[in-house]
């Protein structure tokens, strides 16, 4: 049996009461996450071009668009759900990229379309996260190095499959919805810093109900698309690509949305700057350092001077989120973070301005003039910071790892909401969330996150 | 200045009196081609499905799907239209794949929702098959080789130029719009011989749509996407890219449409089958030979035993399109080739497929064991019959280059219009469209190709 049958089979027949308890309670806060990401988002422009252009387009009235009054189909609220989601950079990281905007939207809109239930809803949300983390993981660190946006070269399948599974397909229409999803894969990191990143994972969830739909009224594609000849592995994968590894002890394995897991952001900003900034942060107030005491800040490893974070001269909030130079400035020169950070006129400030001027990357000795393969396994991260009276202090960490927890979830969910909702929607929304397992019908938290 | 911008300046800044007659002429011809490939195919399985899907989805009502009474999003219309116009492989071919079938839907979905002229889509439709045509040029024969489907993933940047034309977008503006559409570019061969075959050129239309309306709102995307580290060469591109030649005498070349430009086909098949088809007709006619008599029936050369024309079992009419063991049985039992070959009765017909298992494809011994990129230039074409009393008869050609021209185009689109419009409308039809470039608004086109 091929991949694609196996995973198809492992979607479709995996039953509900063999989904662990941690399983069901991790996509529940990546769920709520992702919800209000896309809340807040729609106080920018990026939210406010989708919807714009989402209501433009219209559509058949049965699923709806977070935080506004939009009902429209359930691809068009999926691209402009995920594309809210992922508007600010502030969603989840693990497994295949920022799995939370790809799976959210997928299963809110197709389940409000459905009449789903949230447990029916969550069981879909661990299954595409397994599949879309199990495809990263076969695919190989290449994909990504070669410019792939892996949230939605990989998400597009994950989409497909939480679909397939919310809708009932059979094993073999899923099959095809699987090698209808893989013609729809795409997505470039050079679009990163840009409007396009967030479209990326819309697109990508749009693409899954749509190729689920399909599937279910009998549109055909190759039904072993994963491992056929000139196939997505053969297509997507470069020399590390191992289809193997996609489905070894599949159903027996622990579920991939605990382990590996995912993280839920501190900041609204790219992953690649959550080790730095805590770091500096605890510096900045342990030695009380003031922005004009620093003669310069260094950073050594992670992404560092050769990846795609190194943009001294980015002038746009947005582009702000993708520099590695304006969030070690505002670190700083804040000793804080948050939300308000990342605006033009912050990151066009004299102030931070000079300091980003004053940061200077460096790829990790180390590995540097290793292979990708190696270098992108090593994610060693040093900060330093040089005084103008000499001094230096530093701090190091082997891997970032910051993540909220606990309670620090629902004061992230309700400071977002809060800027879109009226505080008794944001309670009622908080509470239907944080118990979605046991919500009847999934359009009670559709009510409560549209106005 | 980069190839990105290039590209941009080019398609906006072109004076519509510097588009030749020849241009125009071919344009027209194309896209008349193209309706009536995507008229016929609402009688079939593909149509059904992707007109049940399109109504079912709905959208704002602006734009009108070909044989239907279906008025919906520009969007949504040119996915349509552009799986209907694919749906039974019996498109134009050339350029950068199957041009018609992503210009075709491009033009005339937004062209309805703006009001545009015959003229004003014609222009835009040269000016995408240009930028499509270089960008295959550019982009290598290795990228075809990899599995990508050409026509989606270079077509969906020659859609977005297209739009970003008919749009009236600023050189600003297009370069966003071509960087969102790379973010779209997917599809892949491994799903020839399948409905999401010609589902990619809708769905390459669709985001070229997509694409130029979000950046008429001011949505943003790499600039440079063509040429940027990361960008669409780098990820698309292998060892045989060449950015220079996407833009190489730009402006004062012939135009692509003209030279090389496209072919009409005669079959609703593959091109692939378009060598040996027409070979095997001649001689049964010419040798009067009766399928009872053909001991084996040898192709040697084209995509021969190594592409994906291999097709021996093959059990669908879809399938049948894709395989040369049943091309070259339908040639030769029938001694002719129509619309009515590619049934699932006709693939699964005893006769055919005693014929089918006689057929023998070689490779080309000149050039079977050298590399691919070499391999893939060198097109000769030679078919055998073998008879049972010991006589063989055979021809040979060094590349197929089947096209219908003149009156032939118009009974085409006669015979696929008549299959699903009354009479009096194929004519209205037939005349609109030939006289496109003097049609006052485009909506007159689509109250006669509809429902």
């Amino acid at each position: 049996m091929g991949a694609t049958e196996k995973l198809a089979r492992f979607v479709i027949e995996t039953p509900s009461e063999k989904i662990s308890d941690e399983a069901i309670e991790r996509a529940t806060a990546g769920l709520m996450d992702a919800v209000g990401t896309a809340l807040v988002a729609n106080t920018n422009e990026i939210g406010r071009i989708i919807t714009e252009f989402t209501e433009e387009v219209g559509g058949t009235p049965v699923s709806r668009v977070i935080g506004t009054n939009i009902k429209t189909s359930s691809p068009n609220a999926a691209l402009a759900n995920g594309t809210l989601g992922h508007a600010d950079d502030y969603d989840d990281v693990g497994g295949f990229g920022h799995p939370a905007v790809i799976l959210m939207p997928t299963v809110l809109a197709l389940g409000e379309q459905l009449g789903k239930t949230g447990r029916e809803i969550l069981d879909a949300y661990v299954l595409g996260f397994d599949v879309g983390a199990r495809l990263a993981q076969g695919i190989g660190g290449d994909h990504y190095e070669r410019g792939w946006h892996s949230t939605v070269t990989l998400g597009t399948l994950a989409s497909a499959a939480a679909a397939s599974r919310l809708m009932g397909l059979t094993v073999d229409q899923t099959r095809h919805a699987l090698g209808i999803a893989a013609s729809h894969a795409a997505g470039m990191q050079a679009n990163f810093g840009t409007m396009t990143k967030p479209l990326h994972p819309g697109n990508g969830a749009r693409s899954g109900i749509t190729a689920a739909t399909l599937a279910s009224k009998g549109y055909t594609a190759n039904q072993n698309i994963i491992e056929a000849p000139l196939g997505y592995v053969a297509v997507f994968g470069d020399k590390q690509a191992n289809i193997n590894a996609m489905t070894h002890q599949l159903g027996d394995a622990q579920w991939q949305i605990v382990n590996p897991g995912f993280k839920i952001k501190e900041w609204p900003c790219c992953y690649g700057n959550h080790g730095a900034v805590p770091m500096l942060i605890d510096l900045v107030h342990k030695y009380e350092i003031q922005p004009e005491q620093v003669e310069s800040v260094e950073f050594i490893g992670g992404m560092g001077a050769s990846g795609f974070l190194n943009r001294p001269d980015t002038d746009t909030y947005f582009g702000g989120k993708f520099s590695l130079q304006f969030n070690i400035a505002a670190a700083v020169v804040d000793g804080a973070m948050s939300y308000d950070t990342f605006t033009d006129e912050k990151v066009n400030s004299p102030e931070i301005r000079d300091m980003m001027s004053r940061v200077i990357l460096k790829d990790d000795i180390m590995t540097k003039d290793l292979p990708a393969r190696i270098h992108s396994q090593h994610r060693d991260q040093t900060v330093v910071i040089n005084m103008k009276d000499g001094r230096s202090v530093s701090d190091s960490i082997e891997t970032a790892t910051n993540t909220l927890v606990g309670h620090e979830i629902d004061v992230k969910f309700e400071a977002n909401a809060s800027k879109v909702l009226p505080s008794e929607k944001v309670e009622r929304a908080l509470s239907l969330l944080k118990d979605l397992k046991n919500v009847k019908d999934i359009s009670e938290v559709l009510d409560a996150v549209t106005v």
